[in-house]
């Protein structure tokens, strides 16, 4: 009897497999590595184009029963999806998003669904890989939907809009003073904001949240791509279930929007340039990143701020050290 | 007859003396490095601490008219003051920032004064190390005030700010509506707003327009550093010689404040552990300045724009073809 190798199990639509090979696009081992390179070189090109769709949100805005809400009301539709979570500080914090898959009991137990944890990676630049890596396996298993979840750390944001079609914020509802709580950098990444919460004694002020951020959205950019009245805002109720299909009608027509006019193609295209040039750049850079080489930066560094290096020449005997001409 | 070395001339106070030496730090032949090398480790610890004032400004602002009075100004307290220019972009535009030193006729004649135009250098990385070698120099020929000035082009106020102990933004009188126009990290950067043009027609807009400015400042996080009341917004005329006397007052006071709570040197030694650490992995970096890695850079870059190469994969024949492992 023959086994189907893990790249047909994939292809097939095994969840199993995927989350297997997940585990070895996530893992630092070489033989891991040289195996995740050759399923991936299989893979290039299988399945479908997926739409990713990038998260984040404030802590507490109840991302988690959104995801559970949204993902079901999707494979309710007969869509296959993917949550994969983005978190470079779950090796520090201990407690990961999405850590915990009783948080999505329903979904994770909907055979349409597949919910993959936050690896426990503190480097950004792996965790971008590695999750660039996960989408494309999840692409190759035919998913419909991919969601790209982020905790609002560090750059994971930028990261997770590199990786992204589209780009959902979802916030709560808020005083008028507590917008600036929002990064400008972050509102501008923003495709769709949802404010969620708008039930119950939340709801009025949710309306008013939504309306101050319409209002800042206006006040950004238009981007040329995009058709008028994008990027835009809206409420929704996770809990209530509410908005999720007016959301999704949302993403759908800016999604085919983009894609009539080239520019879905035209970012695809550029992320995967961006990609390739981190990557390279990451890895010239990795050399510093040995624990040699940190603990004699970590020295030289605390020279130059002590004024008996000048930068330069503490630069040429790091470099002198690490074999650079 | 014994001649002086350049150092000791430097030393001496000797502009022309000074004005060579900066041209040994701005040249990028193998022998005239080893010589500035020599010669910054032989001046280090000479002279003086140098205010180090970074300043930007939008076109047509009337920077060099600025530049020409204040610098009279402080020249006629008895203040020796050097003039720097920071401007990646010159070597692409021709003309260049303090080019033309006959912009500031009466500076330039005055033996208390030093004016250096920008080197030719497209290059941001260069220009800062060079532009923070010059200050070395200028240091070590003991000027008492080093203006940086730079464009505002791409990151250079960024590299500017981090060689500066203050940083002035020079701004032009304006409509509320074209406050927009000064990026937010900019205006984050700025110890001291001077809104130029103070004068004739323009007086009554200037001092509404600084209003705006100093309303705006108020909105942006107070500095722990800084007392009370700063970033400051102030009206000056450079045309007319006026406010300049109570700008220098500012920057003093904003100084003897930053000095008296340890600021100062806290400033300096993490400016120079980021210059370090800048200097490191640029050259690390390096390795993809090349023509040849250039050129091989772009090629890959299309074929995984064209979905032809996975970017991992162009990233790993990149990596192996500059023998990176």
């Amino acid at each position: 009897m023959q086994t189907d190798s893990l790249g047909d199990r994939i292809l097939n639509g095994e969840r199993r497999a995927l989350a297997r090979a997940i585990t070895l696009v996530e893992s630092n081992r070489a033989d891991h590595r040289a195996q995740a390179a050759e399923l991936l070189g299989q893979l290039a090109g299988a399945g479908r184009q997926s739409l990713r769709i990038g998260m984040s949100g404030t802590p507490g805005v109840g991302k988690s029963t959104f995801i559970e809400s949204f993902g079901m009301m999707l494979t309710a539709q007969g869509l296959r999806v993917a949550v994969l979570a983005v978190d470079p500080s779950s090796a520090r914090s201990g407690g990961s998003i999405l850590g915990d898959k009783t948080r999505m009991e329903r979904l994770s137990r909907d055979k349409n669904a597949f919910i993959r944890p936050s690896p426990s990676q503190s480097h950004l630049g792996g965790v971008a890989r590695r999750t660039r890596e996960a989408i494309a396996l999840c692409e190759a298993a035919a998913y419909d939907v991919v969601l790209i979840e982020t905790v609002g750390v560090g750059q994971s944001e930028t990261v997770v809009s590199e990786l992204s079609d589209l780009f959902l914020l979802l916030l709560a509802p808020a005083g008028g003073d507590e917008l600036q709580g929002v990064k400008r950098g972050i509102m501008e990444m923003a495709d769709i904001i949802l404010v969620n919460k708008a039930d119950g004694d939340l709801k009025a002020t949710a309306t008013r949240t939504c309306a101050d951020y319409a209002g800042a959205l206006r006040l950004l950019r238009k981007r040329p791509q995009d058709p008028e009245g994008y990027p835009r805002a809206m409420t929704v109720s996770a809990v209530e279930e509410h908005g999720l299909e007016q959301a999704w009608e949302e993403m759908q027509t800016l999604t085919q929007w983009r894609r009539d006019s080239g520019h879905w193609d035209t970012n695809r295209a550029t992320q995967a340039r961006y990609w390739f040039e981190q990557e390279v750049r990451h890895a010239l850079l990795a050399r510093l990143e040995t624990p040699t080489a940190r603990a004699e930066m970590e020295q030289m560094s605390a020279k130059v701020g002590a004024g008996d290096l000048s930068p330069s020449a503490a630069a040429e005997h790091m470099l002198a050290s690490l074999g650079v001409d």
